[in-house]
This record gives C-alpha cells, sequence and structure tokens, in this order.
C-alpha cells in the first residue's frame, strides 16, 4: 500500500497543476502546430483509399518515452499538465517528441535530463509501437533506464511546467489502478518493464 | 509456433492491402478531418499554457478496441491497411471511432459487427487509457468479447477495407514478436486479456 503521506504529496501537486479555466485562442489555420497531409493511397489490389497523415510541428509526433529507475530501485516519476484529460494532471514518466534526425535512444536520455537533470547508466529499449496507426506514422519507443543519477537542474521548454517524485514499482501500479496513471505511453512502459521489477 | 500456411495467408492478405503508391492531394484547410482547436489553460498556480487539442471529424477521436474470442478460443483478427505504418498494413483487432453519445460498449459491438459480422455473447472492458494525451481528449476503452459468433457480413465503410483471420493467442504474441502487430491499441489488448487466456 502507497503511503498515505506520498499520495499527500502527489495530490498537493495535482492540486497545484489543475486547469481551473479555459479560454480559446483564435489562430489562422496554417499556423496551428497539429496539421494535416491529405493525400491518395493506391493498394496493390487497384484501390485508392484517400487519408490524412497527423502532423506535429513539422514531424510525425515520434516520442521517446523512459522509465528511470534510481539507485534504490524507486521509480522517477513526473507530474505535469494534462489538460485534455480528466484529471488535467497527468502522471507518469519522461517522454517527449523525437527530434529531426535524432535516434530514439539519444531522444531518451535528453528528455530525462531536460525534464528532471537525472541521467541514467544503463538504458535499453523495451518495445516501440505506432501510436496511432490510422492517421499518424508516430512511432513511439520505450526505454528503460536503470541506476539514474541526479547530475544537473531542469531545462524545461517555455509553457512546460514538470513535477517529480518517486516511487516502488508496485506504488505505480497502485496509482494506476486508483486512474491516477491514464496515458497508453506509461501503461506500456508499466506493462513492458514487469519482468525488469523486482 | 505458427504454421507455415497461416502465415502465409497472412502474408497474401498484406501482399494485397499493401500501399504501392502516394499521391498528395490539395485540400482546404477548413475541410480536412483533421483539425485542432487552440486555448489557453489556466492553472492553479497562476500559470497560462497554451495548447492545441486535436479533433478527428467533429469529435475528440475516443475508440472502442475489441478482442473477439470465438467459440474454439480461437482470436479474431482484423488485417487492413495502415498507410503510414512501415509495412503498410495493419495487423490487429476490431476497433474505430465512438460515435457523439454512443456508450464505449455499444461502438464496440457496432465496430465488431461492421467490421467483421460477429457478435459477442458476453463482453466486457478490460482497461481505458488516454491515446495521446499531450493534445488529445481521446480516451480509448479496450474490450473482450467471448463467444463470438458470425451472425452477419461486413458492413464497411467507404473506404474501409478489411479481412480476416482466427489466430490463437499464443500465435498473436508471436505475431506481435514478429513486429506484424505493432499498434499500440492491439497491443494493450494483447497485454490486458493475458489473464482470461488459457
Amino acid at each position: 500500500m502507497i503511503r498515505k503521506e506520498k499520495l499527500e504529496e502527489l495530490k498537493k501537486y495535482i492540486e497545484e497543476l489543475k486547469t481551473i479555466k479555459v479560454e480559446s485562442r483564435i489562430v489562422d489555420n496554417s499556423k496551428k502546430w497539429i496539421q494535416s497531409e491529405p493525400a491518395n493511397y493506391y493498394l496493390n489490389n487497384g484501390l485508392v483509399i484517400p487519408r490524412e497523415r497527423l502532423v506535429k510541428g513539422k514531424n510525425d509526433g515520434s516520442a521517446a518515452i523512459i522509465m528511470p529507475v534510481l539507485k534504490n530501485n524507486e521509480i522517477l516519476t513526473i507530474i505535469e499538465p494534462r489538460v485534455f484529460t480528466d484529471l488535467t494532471v497527468g502522471i507518469g514518466f519522461p517522454a517527449g517528441y523525437i527530434e529531426k534526425g535524432e535516434e530514439p535512444i539519444v531522444g531518451a536520455k535528453r528528455e530525462l535530463m531536460e525534464e528532471t537533470g537525472y541521467y541514467p547508466k544503463e538504458i535499453f529499449e523495451l518495445d516501440s509501437f505506432y501510436q496511432d496507426e490510422g492517421c499518424s506514422s508516430a512511432l513511439n519507443h520505450l526505454f528503460l533506464a536503470t541506476n539514474c543519477q541526479k547530475v544537473g537542474e531542469q531545462k524545461l521548454d517555455e509553457n512546460e511546467i514538470i513535477r517529480y517524485m518517486t516511487f516502488t514499482y508496485e506504488e505505480l501500479l497502485e496509482l494506476e489502478n486508483l486512474n491516477y496513471i491514464k496515458g497508453v505511453n506509461s501503461k506500456m512502459a508499466l506493462v513492458k518493464a514487469k519482468k525488469y521489477m523486482r
């Protein structure tokens, strides 16, 4: 069972980061970050089907997700605004978009450093998967990092706000059951890392 | 081990449905299916962060995914064009967008019927998760359906092409290892259904 004080600390961060008001903005379509590229796809059987490909910024939105295990076997877990979810705050693992030409493993270590200031001794890929294969080529890469140590400070992008805490693997499963962990990337990380946890 | 003839049948469908040519289309931005809604989100700590919410059609793209188990314990598996992936064809489970006001479980049964003509005797929810929590409110619902039986014909939307085959749970895990099953919804279904498989 997760300790009451730990759950209270998590709830304090959730309270701090929750959305209390939304105000729509008018933005020229061509200046939006989310775009799509419509095309006709010719299949080998002679059929032609129209599809739209999701574009985020100038890339396809492929992401690296990293589950960072510390020397004491606790797992570094981040808390950040997820304004479109019921809770409006997300609990999960460091993750971010892979930059153009960047190796996924390099992106994973970069995101971990930027979001937490931690760096791993060992890191390896657990799995990769298409996030939304019907309308996107985004291929997400999932990493497990071990013996992570604090080596610097957070370096967040503008408009990025990230708090972090550590939990045991069992506590994270409990947080998933309590619906605090609800994003598919973090859920996949919990599943695919299971055999390496003790 | 998956039988050679079964793998050959799967490869025949993949060959039939693969993309051989792409031709971009010019579409007025306002007529695209993929859109976004930019807004400023006010957090409880006083910060204001801009975000864009992904919109598909007029909805948020929440989907129902259904893993259909037949009386013989084989699992109905669909093969369809997934033009943005490396293989250009996806292998997975019936799934589709939940319609406005529709209960997820109703959407799951509807998609199963439309895509395969099968209907389940029992169905229950395995899990739900945010598909892309950074920029979307899409909450996907995952169902396990048992004792499914063929009761009608496929009723596909225009531009929807779906073949299906049956596999045992172990064969599906093998197909996942061989990278034929690569979409996150189908991977989550395989994981979350595990304890109900024998």
